[in-house]
């Protein structure tokens, strides 16, 4: 291993997993080497690149030696410094990162899964062994959204963050507004493009941006990580029609991972969410993510960047690769900053507020017997539940016996919106589930 | 001052000059100290206050022996490990800089103007004294751009850079683009709400924006800072009249800064610039600040944040003094991250391309004599110089006999488009010098 102080001998890397991401980083360390080296004073020396599949030409040219089809060989290896795991998933990942900090070595990773379900464990195994965990690429891609929390926003108490996280179903989104096709062409055409897997799962029912929120909400508050407790809705029902309805309301609808900090608990919750037109988040398309973070001394700063993809999140890996490096080279202890941001005797378990205790503003969209009395019926029980209404809307006539009704709420509470629509759905007034979409306006408590 | 590894001492601070950032770095640390020691570790200890005006009520209760009328008094105290210069200016501040740096101490500055025309010599004499010299704050406040250049994008071949500096002239623009007011009556309403010096040439002749830029590319390309050769052009000839051109042509004017990595040279220009409304750039009005950064690895990333202020701006200056309590409380060696971005020895004289030799779009807008031919006269001559006219509209009637006449061009250089309108001048068919500005298109070549 490169010795503290020893700056003449380049830092030896070993890139654990080839594909998409695993290739790009291969590739910048060699394409963009010379110019890392102008920067870093040392050359990142990519000693091993470990993959299963030894078939697949990734289009660069080892030397001899080079790529192995063991990784555990590589975590192994005396001489290699730094690990970088490409391979994702859950259980090979986790006993590979393991093993390579049991061997004193430090690890980058892009694993969001692993983080958000295992981070804590991987925090603490780090930090008995004195080695760095780092993950800039985990979240947001390209953008230095952790090293903003962690670094730039040092002196800011966070109270809020707010992103589009995931580059697939904000594609499937702006695909939807921008065509007025169905979820499922939508998706069929991200899959087309490459945009979406085959299995889309992970991507479109929210449960990918719930990692990364994950991650965030412990690095903002101090708080461990907690995935478990993030309220969780994919895209998967979101319409044309109830896009173009906002749209004539003046909202654009994303999803968002949503994170606030009230206190004593923590709201975290990823939903297709409304956003007025004029809200930055609202004019970031296509797979692009972004984040914006409001702190008490920034007041709001905001980022925007591809957030996947081989190069985009290769850039990630390679910064956090360099960072570790600097440490080494540097001979500073390798607790320079703590790895989830706050020392670990400060980090606190932070309850996460229920879905339930949530207020915020929605819409609503009833399919409505055309009949008279029925909006008199519906808006009767809303006011029950103390859920009073901003504005109603008949969106026009349908053929088939029922118009769709749409509602805009002032503040109210999820639970109180949950049991007044149930009573709604048993009064035979009304087809279908209502639509419920949460709205995320600038005037929003916090 | 702290030894290495003597992680159980607080660091020792000395802040100098204590105008509105300066009273925002002492609260700061005095309010958010508690959340700053959960995640360095330690406390940052504010041991000296320097400022020559002693009476001013900065709303801060400082205990006896902290504020002091003597910077030169501080930056001799052994025991401050860091000093925050936050006097502004040139001369007292750089000599307090350069006898901070021969005491061993490290720099904390915003001092954009003092970088922009002594850095490379201020950099140098930190390097002499292996000390760090941190300036995130210099440029656009709170967003960690310094950090994003220097460290995020580490593995990027930077290719361009395109930022709103300069919160005033932004503010100034926003209002003349949404009031349809003057430029004059603009400023005097930034000046009124604060948002703009009683002296405002610093900020509306574009200097401002130009000294940050002068930051920015050396960083970027690695090259030595060269405030002289940058192509500065303020606001102060903007007129609602040909912001609402733009607008019918889909623009919208802002003051940008354009650092271009053309290969053998770099561009380097402020100037009020036409971007298209769809340009993510276009949206960020007020103060806000904003910057757009192309690499070959990422593609385009963006920040947006408060660019000015006493809390966005404390918040930068804290980070980079936790930037460097990390180092003497790790144990690090100072040089962990050259103050330039790349190693001194890598650091090159890039030259600055020459305004005579931008090729891009433009605007012109001319006064053109309400008579037969005018328009043939203009348009053949600027055929002569080879340049090519995309669109030509006579905007309106006016009464006093010369109507506005609007072309955009395609691509055309610059010393063509000067000799080309010198002889329009002197054919006696246009009244006044015509307008002129460039105009950053999507499609434009970098």
């Amino acid at each position: 291993m490169a010795k503290v102080g020893d700056d003449m001998k380049n830092i030896k890397v070993g890139l654990l997993g080839c594909g998409t991401v695993g290739t790009g980083v291969a590739k910048m360390l060699l394409v963009n080497g010379e110019l890392i080296q102008k920067r870093l004073g040392t050359g990142l020396e990519l000693k091993y690149v470990a993959d299963t599949d030894t078939r697949t030409d990734r289009g660069i040219d080892f030397a001899d030696g080079v790529f192995v089809d063991d990784a555990f060989k590589v975590v192994a290896d005396p001489e290699v410094d730094i690990i970088i795991e490409m391979i994702g998933g859950e259980s090979v990942a986790k006993a590979l990162i393991l093993q390579a900090f049991e061997n004193g070595k430090h690890v980058v990773t892009a694993n969001k899964a692993l983080l958000a379900k295992h981070g804590n464990e991987l925090v603490r195994a780090a930090a008995g062994k004195k080695v760095d965990l780092a993950y800039e690429a985990s979240v947001g891609g390209c953008m230095p959204i952790i090293k903003t929390l962690r670094e730039a926003l040092i002196g800011n108490n966070i109270a809020k963050i707010t992103g589009i996280l995931n580059g697939t179903c904000n594609y499937i989104l702006t695909k939807i507004t921008n065509e007025g096709i169905s979820f499922e062409e939508a998706l069929a055409d991200a899959q087309t493009g490459g945009y979406a897997e085959a299995d889309p799962g992970l991507d479109v029912d929210g449960l990918d941006a719930a990692h990364k929120l994950a991650i965030l909400g412990a690095l903002a508050y101090g708080m461990r990580i907690n995935f478990d407790d993030i309220y969780i809705e994919g895209i998967s029902k979101i319409t044309p029609l109830d896009i173009q309805f906002a749209g004539q309301f003046g909202y654009r609808i994303k999803l968002l991972a949503i994170s606030k900090n009230t206190g004593e608990k923590v709201e975290a919750r990823v939903h297709p969410t409304m956003i007025p037109v004029d809200n930055i988040l609202s004019n970031v398309d296509g797979t692009l993510n972004a984040v914006s973070i409001t702190g008490d001394a920034v007041g709001e700063i905001f980022l925007s960047g591809h957030g996947a993809g081989m190069m985009p999140t290769a850039s990630a890996v390679i910064s956090d690769t360099v960072d570790i490096a600097r440490n080494l080279l540097s001979g500073s202890r390798t607790d320079r900053i703590p790895t989830m941001g706050y020392q670990a005797a400060k980090v606190r378990k932070i309850p996460v507020m229920s879905i339930d205790e949530l207020v915020t503003h929605y819409y609503f969209r009833f399919e409505a017997l055309d009949e008279p009395g029925v909006l008199s019926k519906i808006s009767g029980i809303l006011g029950d539940f103390q859920i009073s209404l901003k504005t109603v809307h008949q969106m026009g006539r349908r053929t088939n016996g029922s118009v769709p009704v749409v509602m805009l709420t002032h503040y109210a509470r999820e639970a109180d919106v949950k049991n007044a629509l149930a009573e709604i759905n048993g009064l035979n007034v009304v087809e279908n589930d209502p639509v419920v979409i949460r709205i995320e306006d600038k005037n929003n408590k916090y």
